[in-house]
């Protein structure tokens, strides 16, 4: 491992900028990027971090830039829609920040084989839209779907509300094209469902975030849309009670699409900031859909394993009200203007759903901070909200502190309950302090060297996620 | 990298032998073994191939074992149940084998986090077998699944027949516990069922083969039982049309969850073998099958597909004849005593099933060799015969070199199709000769490199698979 230090002078890059342009034209090298390139949805590079974007058309294009990164030892940051929540695509200073957002073609849809070859920069939306009128759909669904990039997807893994039934995004890739840091091409896995061929490269660069390589397409498997939805909604009087109520699913043979846990302040926030009226006096709500065959049977069991945990049922009947209900669980918790808000990513086993809500909750009142959350509860993944109103000593762009305590020890809760520090977001640079606390120093070494063997000189993707 | 060449002499291994045993236990160590040892399924080591056996009894004996191996610069193979088809388990000379068969503790079963912990001694079935009273089942089921064992399975990143639609082994692999060459002890994934923290090892390490560490435990999921099966026989007057039915399958919203092709051959080999009547005249069949809700609809629409392709369906009413026409299937094509067999398994794109049998039947033309095929239609992957009659110039213990001629063709026609030259039996070391077909310079140079971040010095199962 040879550490290169960037330069990040204006000049190094001026000059990066003039050969980059000569290889892949005057347009995709952009020396002054618009402000929503210094991060991601969550996360901002410091004021003035000076890097350069390019935005490369082609596979071809991402090759020569690596080339020349590689060559100059410039630090290459790849983006993909900019969705991300942990700071993965922030700017690293003097990087090249590599935007896929030009790699938008569907190369293939073929449903006799299962599967879509798809460009980095797709919107994962994009994707479902173009699949349905062959009657398919690309199952992983992150919330951000009508934001994110399929590359974005695969470099963080995604999740999304389908997965305890289809699976993460690492169960919808068979095969990837990728650049690795000198600019060679390389192909991973297969079109063929199966294929067992060496060692695994496709599932290593998953979930890699941009640390091993650059993902320009993939192979995706696609899925026949089920021949039938049905929404539920169930009321609990307590977030415990909706808790035994996912337990009841897990002990019943149903397995819900989507099965979501929206607590109280959820609720009052979406409320609140929507003018809906999710609440109605509940304490909690279990949003599920139901899809495929025998829905009437499903349903049943379904209502029977929720009414023996106390939950009250109703089948949403009328379609538009269904996705409006949807709409709102996945627009967030209105906006939030005005006051601080951190939003977090961890998963517990899933029975623990009661126990990290209690926690919550705990954290919450010792540091005198507001707290919801809403939870993939099907997988035990849960996305707390640490927030505090706006005060007149608060630092311009700066968190208080009593928000990062209350996130710290909510991060330990979940491993002290079997869980992790990141359930779909991934580490990015948000979340590196924490590694430690999960990865055993074996676990830690490993990743370094094959950090190593992909990127000797650690130019991809700097200080992210490992 | 360091190649350390092996002695193989007798004296090293007693020497060897004396360490272990102070370590392990006088039982552990045996250096006579039973000659089922000497090989896997399919491939054995040449005859007085010297090795030393070591049998731990727990995780702690594995870790003591790598320890003294990697003192000694000694190669380890590790072995699961020897149920392999591709020769991953077979001794190096001068190695010791490292049997996992004495760690069969399925340390818990937990239906609420739908999590099961096991050994890697675990024998497949009775994974399914212990899980049944909790109503849940482990999805992958290799054919062997009553002889292979879960660390096997996890080290060819098995198949079977229920992938197509509940994945192969990689999408049931939460966590594994491993043991590194140098002995220290490896935790990887996570126990929610999501977790996106680090690089995966989890996903490297399945189907790695034994070349980067030994499994020794895996917190695998579990699934609800469905609440009702279905077994559907659909008879073809060509493998053209039985593929063409599981196209039309893929254009249908039903997804079976086996859909498993016999083709003309195989079904003379079984009811030649078994005293059955599975051919009763017909060319090729479909054995399907259904399950989950709403068989009735799923039933309509499968017939509806199958039927549309020219096949004669019949649902198999009655259990018992449904649960026979699967054992057949699954207990292969008869014994084929007195002649040479070679079983393949290559996977292609599922749409060029018919191909991919065109081209079997030209290529057993060619050489003159008798072939038929199995099929787990519903993934593309193909289990092929290639058979001849005993001669008396045959080489005892070789092959016919036409068998290997036509095999090789087989492959090159899979890769040809855009598929793979193994499906889901693994390289081990029947198809290292065929790894550059498939893999690229840089990804075959990249795996060497992960490799030597695991095991610099090339000690775990030397030889195999990469």
């Amino acid at each position: 491992m040879t550490a290169i230090a960037p330069t990040g002078s204006t000049s190094d890059l001026d000059d990066l900028a003039a050969r980059l342009r000569a290889q892949l034209g005057e347009d995709a090298v952009i020396t002054a990027p618009d402000p929503r390139y210094t991060g991601d949805a969550a996360v901002r590079a410091p004021e003035g971090t000076a890097f350069l974007l390019v935005l490369p058309r082609d596979t071809a294009g991402v090759q020569a830039a690596l080339r020349l990164a590689h060559e100059t030892g410039t630090p290459v940051v790849p983006r993909g829609s900019g969705s991300g929540l942990s700071g993965g695509a922030v700017p690293t200073p003097g990087a090249i920040v590599l935007g896929l957002e030009r790699l938008t073609a569907i190369r293939e849809i073929d449903p006799l084989d299962e599967v879509a070859v798809v460009e980095a920069g797709v919107i994962t939306a994009d994707l479902s839209a173009a699949l349905a009128p062959h009657g398919f759909f690309y199952a992983p669904d992150p919330a951000s779907a009508t934001l994110s990039s399929l590359g974005g997807n695969i470099a963080t893994n995604a999740g999304g509300l389908h997965c305890a039934k289809y699976g993460v995004t690492r169960e919808s890739v068979l095969a990837l094209e990728a650049v690795l840091v000198d600019g060679t091409l390389l192909r991973t896995g297969h079109r063929s469902l199966k294929g067992v061929t060496g060692l695994d490269l496709t599932q290593l660069l998953i979930g890699s975030e941009g640390t091993l390589a650059v993902v320009t397409a993939a192979t995706v498997r696609i899925r026949p849309l089920p021949v039938a939805r049905r929404t539920v909604l169930a009321r609990f009087a307590t977030t415990a009670e909706a808790a035994a109520g996912v337990n009841a699913i897990s002990l019943s043979p149903v397995r819900p699409a989507a099965t979501e846990l929206l607590d109280g302040g959820t609720l009052a926030d979406i409320d609140e900031n929507t003018g809906s009226t999710l609440a109605d006096g509940t304490s909690t709500i279990l949003l599920i859909e139901l899809d495929g065959y025998g829905l009437d049977e499903q349903t049943a069991d379904l209502t029977a394993a929720l009414t023996g945990a106390g939950g009250e049922i109703r089948i949403v009947e009328d379609e538009a009200e269904a996705e409006h209900l949807w709409e709102l669980r996945r627009s967030g918790r209105g906006s939030g203007a005005g006051g601080h808000r951190l939003g977090e990513d961890i998963a517990v086993p899933k029975s623990r759903l009661a126990e990290i809500f209690t926690a919550l909750t705990e954290i919450g009142e010792r540091h005198g901070v507001e707290t919801s959350a809403v939870s993939h509860a099907g997988d035990g993944n849960l996305h707390p909200l640490l927030a505090l109103p706006a005060r007149e000593d608060d630092v311009p762009g700066q968190l208080p502190q009593a928000i990062h305590d209350a996130a710290d020890d909510l991060v330990r809760a979940a491993l002290d309950l079997g869980g992790t520090i990141s359930g779909e977001h991934g580490i990015g640079t948000a979340k590196r302090g924490w590694l430690d606390l999960e990865l055993s120093s074996p676990s830690r070494d490993l990743q370094l060297r094959l950090k190593d063997a992909f990127d000797p000189h650690h130019l991809l993707n700097p200080g992210k996620a490992l």
